[in-house]
């Protein structure tokens, strides 16, 4: 803490850069002495960011507890930081009764997610506990479809008439009292209250108070619907680097706006998912109890078993030659294992090149040339590999051969299918971060013993 | 195209989400066609973000023609936007000359960009040929390391002593010549320029003239030293919530900038490294040619054929077994297999969790704990699966129990090893996503070949 304190000399409000681990250390024990004083003095001073962290690193009874030594000085904004596991069963412990006041001191969006989390039970009860104008708000907000721009969008925003000069806007923003919290641009809406324009703040800043506000607005206009999905907002604000966006209905009338941070949290939780696919896990499952994660974990593992057995259906069909020479056994997982080595390298830069559109109808069959290629390299280097590791290892020849030239094969089918079977994927419309591994590992699994053991069968009987 | 019409006239600028496939086809046969008026006409309405992504889906050596085709209608911002690899041979097919004309029109971060990417000797060539105050100013941005806040910044800010007030500050923006094209935030800056606030432009256009500019202030306020790694910088935007951060030289004094869009792209490029070296690939390399792709790939694959061969040296000691069961090769891949694919499971959320903070010291032990329960669940359903599944097969109860006694053995040293090794990486300093898969396969390939023949040999001879 001394160095924290230095810190915070430096600068009149301290630099923060993420939770400091002897904190939570020092947290833990005030709570195994029961000191909840001493529990929320050390927890008061976080940024709720940085609370929410801490409530994640701890035991989950510890976090009620924590929550319980704050009172008062806890900040209800610390739920929209948190993990939705986490949260989900923080609100239920809160009870009907705790979620309701703790969602009507929310914004609409951070109580809509807390919403979303819940059954249709919890959710029903806690609507019917609140006023009425927050209700409909609510019940507005999850009319829209799931990882919809209209779940994440603020409600509150700044909408002038395009005849409007910058003098008019300012003395409107001073007098308005209902601002949203944080705001950078400003729309310029028509009369029907279409958006046709957006100006950045810094431009009426920099701007004399005669100058029309449509002087002012961006060369380009993004809006997003409604019912546009999470991702594509996202890809729109990093693709154009925007930091709002107005979201608009059916008629293109202006409903509220999506602000960089919810964006950025879209991208992060987007990026997650993609690396957690990639490995075989559904969703972050840190914080589910062993036995969901064991749930969770299930498929994957019984669709894996699945594909182990079709390769070893492939090694029964050679028993035979096995029983005669036992080193065939002891190089074939090597084809399957570099097949499928070299396979998910491919995979790998082919589902993030179609995630981040940089691999599209235009330029798939260019890709593909090019992956052959580099298999055949690929291969033309590990068949000599191949062939004197098993000459050194085996003192024969013709089984050397044998392993290189079924290397080549396995490491040319890995290639090709790398890149093949996540784009037949997406074409097909479905997400090829889920599936593609399992297709390309027994694709390699079962070119690899096929090529080996059969060559094998063939020249050296 | 008829679509894209239809869009730009419900809002007056259209609306825009990515690049059309069905243009890039069109710009394609235009090329082919040697129409460079039409693909000037084609790719003109483009977005610099959208005319990078048109340059990266087509073929090389029409990009240089594309650009070419634009002449003074081609927007220098494109090249902020381009993947490194194509922008480093674009820059390289401009020339010296072309190069220097290119960097005096970009912004200093957006320059610094390319210049980082060049030879020494480019670098000095172009530096050369800059007009001094150019070369100073890109010249202090190269001597801070590479992926610092310090390379990331944009020099211009706007800073205000803390005893201002609105009116003053207004005033002094609509004179002031040289702002920055984008800015949200005002910085308040001490005598000695050092920040001690930060103000939000809403706040500014909320509030009355002769409001004083400390009570706008945030309550926190965040700066970065210029040295400062880009992806704690990137952190520090998303824990928080940022738009725009401060950066400061060792006395605390004020340099410059980061906003929330160079912030966004590191976050995009930090995401990507993850999930590309979580299947075994270096960097992208989707616009590498296949010689260099290939040399990228291979030291990967060279590390996989070593563990391996480690894999078969444990079953070469059981050759005897296997010569006299066969059934030992055939079960043996989906031992090994089903550990490999449970441990990258675990492996998956561990790697995910420290790059994102929320596995630290306090928790890891727990989470140790846990997925040595889930893999003790998983096992214990497998154990059954694999019983059955062998005496189903092979008809013997014997070598049944061994399998399914392996397969436990397997997936409790998958998950322990899953969480421990890349914990242990991290410790050690190294990144976790880049060895923890070569080291786990080992170990699942080890264990598992070694509980199955083992046992086999103990119990079955």
């Amino acid at each position: 803490m001394a160095e924290n304190e230095a810190e915070a000399d430096r600068t009149p409000d301290g630099v923060h850069v993420g939770l400091d681990d002897g904190l939570v250390k020092e947290v833990e024990i005030a709570l195994d002495e029961d000191d909840a004083l001493l529990v929320a003095a050390l927890c008061e001073p976080l940024h709720p960011a940085d609370l929410a962290d801490l409530l994640q690193l701890v035991p989950p009874d510890q976090r009620t507890r924590i929550i319980g030594a704050l009172g008062e000085a806890f900040d209800v904004e610390t739920f929209s930081y948190l993990d939705d596991v986490v949260r989900e069963d923080l609100v239920r412990a809160l009870g009907p009764d705790g979620a309701s006041a703790l969602i009507k001191e929310l914004e609409t969006d951070d109580a809509l997610e807390i919403l979303a989390d819940l059954d249709d039970e919890e959710k029903a009860a806690i609507l019917a506990s609140l006023p009425l104008p927050e209700r409909t708000a609510l019940q507005r907000g999850l009319a829209y479809p799931d990882y919809s721009a209209g779940r994440l969008m603020q409600r509150e925003v700044v909408a002038v008439p395009d005849y409007w000069v910058v003098g008019q806007t300012i003395d409107y923003l001073r007098a308005k009292a209902d601002l949203p919290d944080d705001f950078y641009d400003i729309y310029i809406v028509d009369p029907r209250f279409v958006p046709v324009g957006s100006v950045p703040l810094s431009n009426i800043l920099r701007s004399r108070r005669n100058t029309p506000m449509r002087e002012l607005r961006m060369k380009e206009l993004h809006t997003v619907p409604a019912t546009m999905d999470q991702e594509e907002v996202a890809f729109l604000f990093r693709q154009y680097g925007l930091v709002s966006v107005p979201v608009v209905d059916e008629e293109d009338r202006l409903l509220g706006a999506v602000t960089i941070d919810d964006a950025v949290d879209v991208m992060h939780e987007e990026a997650e998912e993609d690396f957690l696919k990639l490995g075989g896990v559904q969703e972050t499952d840190l914080y589910q109890t062993p036995v969901r994660t064991m749930v969770q974990r299930m498929p994957w593992l019984v669709v894996n078993l699945g594909t182990a057995i079709v390769a070893s259906l492939v090694i029964a069909q050679f028993e035979g030659a096995i029983a005669q020479i036992v080193a065939l056994a002891v190089l074939m997982p090597i084809v399957a294992s570099m097949g499928g080595n070299a396979g998910t390298q491919t995979l790998t830069v082919t589902v993030r090149s179609l995630a981040v559109r940089e691999l599209t109808t235009t330029n798939a069959w260019r890709m593909l040339g090019k992956e052959f290629l580099v298999s055949l390299m690929n291969g033309a280097i590990f068949i000599a590999i191949g062939f004197f590791l098993a000459v050194f290892w085996f003192d024969d020849l013709q089984l050397a051969a044998v392993f290189g030239v079924a290397l080549l094969i396995n490491l040319l089918a890995a290639g090709v299918a790398g890149i093949a079977i996540p784009l037949v994927i997406d074409r097909l419309g479905l997400d090829p971060a889920v599936s593609s591994g399992v297709f390309l590992t027994t694709v390699t699994d079962v070119v690899g013993f096929f090529a080996f053991l059969g060559l094998a069968g063939y020249f050296l009987f």
